[in-house]
């Protein structure tokens, strides 16, 4: 490489991209890239901004292009984008929804790592979800992800909340598919009887001092999880400090997800040049 | 940007491609992005691999997202590109083809720069072709543009010379187009009585230990340049250092191209960020 060249990109790189609209405010290009890379791997992700209007003409040329092994789908496009593959994993069967599409020897394969990517980050910290009592705040995409996540682990309990009574109980149907031997729940938040708590409701974010349950303390055996990337101490999470119990972070989950989707793009940890 | 992530690439960078087909041998993607980069820009360019039967669907497509700004084209796209653009710069109509593709206030626009490098390389040594005898070997491509580019500053004299007796007439007229003041003349390759040489054939590439013209030497007022970027050193040029001559090279022509390029694509030596 002479000093007019840059080594990050050049003809043998592999591409992937990421397709949302907007799209400025995407992380996944530095993420993943650096995954790639600390792999080994010749390969980039990019930002793809594709407008609504156009997905169903500019997704499917894009996977046309041989050096595109895999897409990441955001904000609005999770649902759509089930439609571009032939093979639907277990997970986005049940959520409706992907965000990851991987090339395979003759087509596409497809799941939604939303929730695997905080299951992910538990399994780091040495625990299962297996035979314990959950509660989820938050019914939306990311909780609807966790929860079916967690529900593939076999939990005693899952117990649900959001502020949406609707998409609460068309979550409580789903993971009720997953795993009929769970007892699921739908209510207000609690956390007295539960071994773990789950943060997938917005509350908190940013500038939001507002707590996802009422509480003023916690048991110190609650595990308490935050999906809110920023801030990194989340309300949530400074009661739980406060109160002694173990946390796991957003930005945990992220890196787990980022793993388990390079694991499914099929990028070994090997050098592949 | 903490140890999880890599700089040179957000949801915030400007994309860029060279569409070709095959895809792994081209330089632009290093090349190029190190020029935004030097340029403080936050931008990148990329592979982009497109068969030949898919042209028609995957590139009008890949020009719909909004975070795209350009594209370059390589083998075999450079006549079918011509298709895309609303404005065709005059190079690129009487060459026929085109190798740049920017996007504009309300549309896009293509030329040719395959021989403005050249034309770059030499103004960057103070040289003008005003006024000059100019022998050009090889009526390719790469001979096309450059004599075409060449015949715009306004030598005396062009000789043409390419194995291919259709192709040399081809081009001696469309140097004519350009320059009706011009004396055009086609024949075997001379250096006698010439101010510039000019080889665009491939005669000397790689392993290649041939000459493109018959000489033992040249006048040293002679000008040799050859568009060969490997070897940096064609027989051509050793012959031309052996006597003494000013010799050009097929990098500085790709490096005033790349210069002269980036202009085009509206991408401003200050900072965009």
């Amino acid at each position: 490489m002479s000093a007019d060249e840059v080594d990050y990109v050049s003809g043998r790189t592999r591409l992937f991209g990421i397709v949302g609209h907007p799209i400025a405010q995407v992380r996944s290009p530095e993420m993943f890239t650096a995954e790639f890379k600390a792999r080994g791997q010749d390969a980039i992700l990019l930002p793809f901004h594709v407008l609504p209007e156009d997905f169903d003409l500019v997704v499917p040329a894009l996977m046309r292009m041989p050096n595109l092994d895999g897409l990441i789908f955001t904000i609005p496009f999770k649902q759509r984008a089930i439609l571009l593959a032939q093979e639907i994993g277990a997970n986005a069967k049940i959520v409706g929804a992907v965000n990851a599409l991987a090339r395979t020897d003759g087509g596409w394969r497809a799941d939604i790592f939303d929730g695997l990517g905080c299951v992910e980050a538990f399994r780091r910290r040495g625990f299962s979800f297996k035979g314990r009592r959950v509660m989820v705040i938050g019914a939306g995409g990311a909780g609807s992800a966790i929860a079916v996540a967690v529900a593939h682990q076999g939990p005693a309990l899952i117990r649900l909340f959001d502020v949406d009574d609707v998409r609460v109980a068309e979550l409580a149907s789903k993971v009720r598919i997953v795993d009929s031997l769970i007892t699921v729940e739908t209510g207000p938040a609690r956390h007295e009887g539960f071994d773990v708590l789950l943060n997938a409701s917005p509350v908190g974010m940013l500038e939001d001092a507002r707590l996802p349950i009422e509480a003023t303390t916690f048991d110190r055996s609650l595990i308490v999880f935050d999906a809110i990337v920023k801030p990194e101490t989340t309300p949530l999470l400074a009661l739980a400090e406060r109160s002694g119990c173990v946390t796991v972070r957003g930005r945990e989950m992220m890196s787990g997800q980022i793993s388990r989707m390079t694991d499914y793009f099929g990028l070994p940890t090997g050098k592949s040049t």
